[in-house]
């Protein structure tokens, strides 16, 4: 196993405390827990709290700062944080005038965040939350109930951090996040799966020859495996997958976010990412908003997902509204 | 191969057009050449210029905006570009006030970027360069007369980019770069080669149990091969290098980078940064800047490095200005 880690066992605390020295100017981790924290939350603003398991940074922790999350909790690699780690996070974000989760669909982190939320409102924390469910390629998964949250709970954060940080209600983000999670797909590919360091082999076994579509960031299953194809042949069936799930039609708008998996250098991303343009040119839709990169990443796995939101309202502005965090 | 691409021979010109795709509010690329220049050049300020060969993405086009370069021109894949294209990208940078170049210390970028400052100023425009060095793993290598240019290039990039915006006239950047040249340092360690797509296999072949200290993002030779080693003592022997390179004195001042070379995950960086602290923590030096992410990478490299800029004057205060770049 090539990875620079220490001791397996302590790759996350050891991760934290990294984060916090590089990033010690805006961020800080609550101690002795994971949580890390924006610091000098501004007061009664509804604060944002994210999180899940390790393994997918820069999400979550990246994202904390003001206009996106203002806290995000960190569990072991591939596992839900637990309830009073999550209800630590509610609480070092708190800023009076409410919390709004994030939480990605996975049976363990649902569970999870609405204990919290009931540890927080038995302390009288106002607390409302949305489950976001992106990914496209199967239903009901390893973790899952239902579709699996990837890379478009990125979208989610930013818009609502935008919204939050412009003094949106909790009553008001919630009903703007139920049209996000409603206009947000994704769906992705995998040359090879992530090792997980206490596991110390990779997730399943893809051939030198193969890869497969549809790979959750966990690993979990896709929906078909095939011989490596092109960057071309890779856009046209993601975009194809995209545009049968939203049935795309004339004049919509859509913001596009392509999303490295971990171990996909850019020029791989950008050469994707000019396949995808060629094909999202033939339709009738636009795409005023695009962010190429890792955001949502599954460890040292290499491939990408593409993800689209189709936009309502003034949500370009709040995805271009000024942030303040280590990775945007 | 497991490489998102298509035609080999055209992974360059395709990930240009992706990179004008996803960043065309702020980027475009001059036609028929492999320049990326900033939109909207603010007159009157010097512009600067960089680039090499391809495969150290997000360097250098990540790095074009405002306070940063005017210009970036890709070669092929670890391949400098022509006289001709950096001309070109001279000619696109220039705003009134002469044009300064950024060149790492490989002996065909240090000619053809001599060569286009030629062309360039047998037309009129005031040119002048630094050639950055920073690579202390090895003297004299496979691209390169003396020591490699590497990522402390990219704090070259910020402290000039950050100079020039503030006014600095063509004289003053060449004496703050000639200054900044002498004052940084890195060295890297390599778990596996990078692949060039036209060659289609890794560039040196380590086993499943050894890394090697030093080498470049070329895959150039390195310094020492060995079995692989935990995080902390990569940390020990990288900073070891370091502050034997600068000879540590108490009171000083640095800026460190750590620098993913490509498929590395955010994860294992951060906590690499944990045990650096740690290191570091044992000096009488200070780090009041630290930036952790992949900045200039070599393909699909798992690996990374350390820079260390020993700084002077108001080099923080460079460091932290606003920038509006696609990678920073």
């Amino acid at each position: 196993m090539k990875k620079i880690i220490n001791e397996p066992s302590n790759v996350v605390d050891e991760m934290l405390d990294g984060f916090v020295y590089a990033n010690g100017d805006r961020v800080k981790r609550i101690e002795d827990t994971t949580v890390i924290a924006q610091k000098d939350i501004q007061l009664n603003k509804v604060a944002l709290v994210s999180g899940g398991g390790s393994g997918h940074e820069p999400a979550h922790a990246g994202f904390v700062g003001q206009g996106m999350l203002q806290a995000a909790v960190s569990g072991e690699v591939f596992t839900s944080p637990t309830p009073d780690q999550v209800f630590e996070g509610i609480k070092a974000a708190d800023a009076g005038a409410g919390v709004f989760l994030i939480i990605k669909n996975y049976t363990g982190d649902v569970m999870n965040f609405d204990m919290a939320k009931e540890l927080a409102e038995a302390e009288g924390i106002n607390v409302d939350y949305v489950i976001v469910d992106d990914d496209i390629a199967v239903e009901d998964s390893t973790h899952t109930a239902g579709k699996r949250g990837v890379a478009g709970t990125v979208f989610v954060h930013k818009i609502l951090g935008a919204a939050a940080d412009r003094g949106y209600s909790l009553h008001d983000l919630k009903q703007l996040a139920d049209r996000l999670v409603l206009n947000v797909k994704s769906v992705g590919v995998a040359m090879t799966a992530a090792t997980v360091p206490e596991v110390g082999k990779p997730g399943f076994t893809l051939a030198d020859d193969e890869m497969e579509y549809g790979v959750g960031i966990h690993s979990e299953p896709g929906y078909k495996r095939t011989a490596i194809k092109s960057a071309e042949e890779i856009a046209a069936e993601l975009t194809a997958q995209l545009k049968k799930a939203f049935d795309f039609q004339t004049g919509q708008e859509y913001a596009l976010l392509i999303n490295g998996l971990g171990a996909t250098p850019l020029m791989e991303q950008y050469i994707l990412a000019n396949d995808v343009n060629k094909q999202l040119s033939n339709e009738a839709i636009a795409i005023p908003y695009k962010k190429v990169g890792n955001w949502m990443t599954s460890l040292d796995m290499n491939g990408v997902s593409l993800t689209m939101l189709k936009l309502e309202d003034d949500w370009v502005e709040l995805l271009n509204h000024p942030v303040s965090v280590t990775d945007w």
